[in-house]
């Protein structure tokens, strides 16, 4: 029995065992290290390596007011070969100007000193309060910290020095059996979905041992992303610093050939990863206490994303989600809303197997049943609109008290 | 000094004199009835009757699962001479498929005989629940009560019976002086827009006994709601069944040519009631304690637009403004992820008139004065994005726990 794996909407491979731990893949070592960023003295510098033959696919957020550490990334680094990632917490290192790129630059430099790698192949990553200049005094004793302590166990010591108010350790330890012999992939997640007021951000880092040409693993992370962190919402807010790092070692010698069914069958295990992470990051919402599936079926691709989004964004259909209220009228209000158009649309909304709207009219439904069904840890809902042939999906947190409390109560 | 304009950020005309009382503006009569549709027993339906001489303009909600009485009114309405509308409170008629549109045209023709009009001038209106039945039998009981209590001064009633959770009314009676003399306009409008669970929409009756072409309505409503209602959001949520009229007596005998002076200074204090309205709508959302404005400028129409509604509708910039909480770092987060896009863009923010952003990095900034300012009533955020031309202002309440403990514990 998986401790990691706990989504009834996460496909689990048969062949994937999770073996948990705080071993990295074979090839990879970790380590964190407290700089003095965080006020609190917690861990926040961390560290991971890989050899130097490690290839590497990477996914950075779509903000156009990015942070300066996804610009140094972005634009000085092979995203093909990333052998070092150095992170920092406490400080988002955002909307902080030419200085903040320095520093970002700066860190780097120190990392690539740490790593023993060339600064092109060092990817850096901040997440904390935007706007307040970043110490880099204190970055560089924190990398020469982790340097020291670097070590194949080190995932849970390099997880904590990332988080910032995540409650929960978002990591995992899988091993998959392919045609040629047993892979690992390991990762390390934190976020709590943009929910947080200072320190925001999801940073993902994930590791195997297997052999894959970078094409594979940028094919293999793109895939998954798109089938994970981009179908998630906690608030709607899109971070200035979210990047997803996919990294392989080689270690293991087993090689997955593209197009080729262990290329699949690696493909789902990582899909079925990111999306436990995905969804474990929303669960850690601060005030969730359930999460909420959408899944949106009609004729036109653009309405089903709209509608999924309108529906996943509504602080309606949250503050119901929280409060384990069945109204559906919210749902109705909110696809009405997410598609403007003169023309009624006949909607269909099916909430945990029950159809409780038919083209927009209240059905006889078990209203019990119902009541019952949304009070669960899960809940989905089903949406149909007029025509067929698009399908999306979005993962998102209800709205409670909790998300004003870290909101809203404590000024910054 | 007027009790009804307290906004700053609504410019009275030096012709308008705010008057007060419960008196319609003349030729125009109204009334409230309890008729049981709302479980406390308070009054839920409302009458409002003018001359035969009347015309009109109207503006619907843009949601595409729209209410039954939108349908109704906009398909079988003479919409350029509403003489009489109806409205019943605690139950929108929304998501109630084909009895739901008997039970409107059933309204209707209760509401026909009620005012002595014909049914093609007649507007019904609804406001509360969705997805619940309308007893018509009440509504027509209703309707007769209403009609037996139809009087001049009758706003307040009619006010009152339009109102769901509102905490306030939001009501106004003024006096314009053009060149041909003294008209009146009255005004009567509901909504905590969108916020309350059940209970929600925006309805805005407005009369005036000025002599207005029905193309001068139209243009002149069509302007003042593009400047009021449609730049207001309380949570992003469009309603089933916003509805706005204006209705015109004639009974003045005062003629508001077009395209003339008098045209533009009636047009100045609709604006100025409709965006007092619209502004008193967000303030009186549930758990708001103060609103916002937020002002964009830039060089691409679709680019001022939504980032100001990213901005606006942002939870995280809206709990920190009911925290009173500078935190700027928000707003140009929420800035980014609405404009995504691979290459950076230089954003300006402005709080209260203090630059605290530049060219999205921090700026030196009195920190202590903008602390103080964030917490006044009225927060203005200005917003500089690359370019000049465009520009556009959306007002927005804030997000607090009030807004968790109407949606989210209550269950329906």
């Amino acid at each position: 029995m998986s401790v990691f794996f706990t989504s009834r909407w996460v496909d689990v491979p048969d062949a994937l065992t999770d073996v948990g731990g705080d071993l990295l893949a074979p090839g990879f070592q970790a380590a964190g290290a407290a700089a003095g960023i965080k006020p609190s003295g917690e861990p926040d510098i961390g560290l991971l390596v890989g050899p130097p033959e490690t290839v590497s696919a990477v996914r950075f957020t779509a903000s156009s007011t990015v942070a300066a550490p996804v610009i140094i990334t972005r634009d000085r680094c092979r995203l093909d070969a990333i052998q070092a990632i150095a992170v920092n917490s406490g400080n988002a290192n955002a909307g902080t100007g030419r200085p903040g790129l320095d520093e970002a630059a700066r860190m780097q430099g120190g990392a690539s000193i740490a790593s023993g790698t060339s600064e092109e192949r060092v990817a850096v990553c901040s997440t904390g309060v935007i706007g307040v200049p970043l110490d880099g005094e204190k970055v560089l004793r924190g990398l020469l910290l982790a340097k020291g302590a670097l070590r194949k166990d080190g995932a849970a010591d390099f997880q904590r020095a990332i988080m910032t108010t995540d409650v929960t350790e978002k990591r995992c330890s899988v091993c998959v059996e392919l045609s040629g012999g047993q892979v690992f992939i390991t990762a390390q997640c934190k976020g709590a979905g943009m929910i947080q007021p200072n320190f925001a951000t999801m940073l993902c880092f994930v590791q195997t041992d297997a052999v894959l040409a970078a094409e594979t693993a940028d094919l293999l992370l793109g895939v998954c992303v798109k089938r994970s962190f981009d179908r998630v919402s906690v608030d709607g807010q899109l971070s200035t610093n979210d990047t997803a790092i996919l990294q392989a070692s080689g270690a293991s010698g087993i090689v997955v050939e593209p197009e080729s069914a262990d290329e699949a069958l690696f493909g789902q295990a990582l899909d079925a990863i990111l999306r436990q992470l995905a969804i474990a990051m929303i669960a850690d919402g601060e005030g969730a206490v359930r999460i909420g599936r959408v899944v949106v079926r009609g004729g036109h691709g653009d309405a089903v994303e709209r509608a999924a989004r309108g529906v996943a964004n509504s602080p309606l259909v949250k503050t119901a989600l929280n409060g384990g209220d069945p109204n559906w009228g919210r749902v109705l209000q909110a696809v009405g809303g997410a598609l403007p158009g003169p023309a009624s649309i006949p909607v269909d909304i099916t909430i945990e197997g029950q159809l409780v709207c038919s083209a927009s009219a209240v059905t006889q439904y078990d209203a019990e049943a119902l009541s019952a069904a949304v009070k669960r840890d899960e809940v989905e809902y089903e949406i149909a609109l007029p025509g067929d042939g698009f399908e999306t999906e979005l993962f998102f947190s209800d709205l409670g008290h909790g998300y004003i409390t870290v909101n809203a109560d404590y000024t910054t």
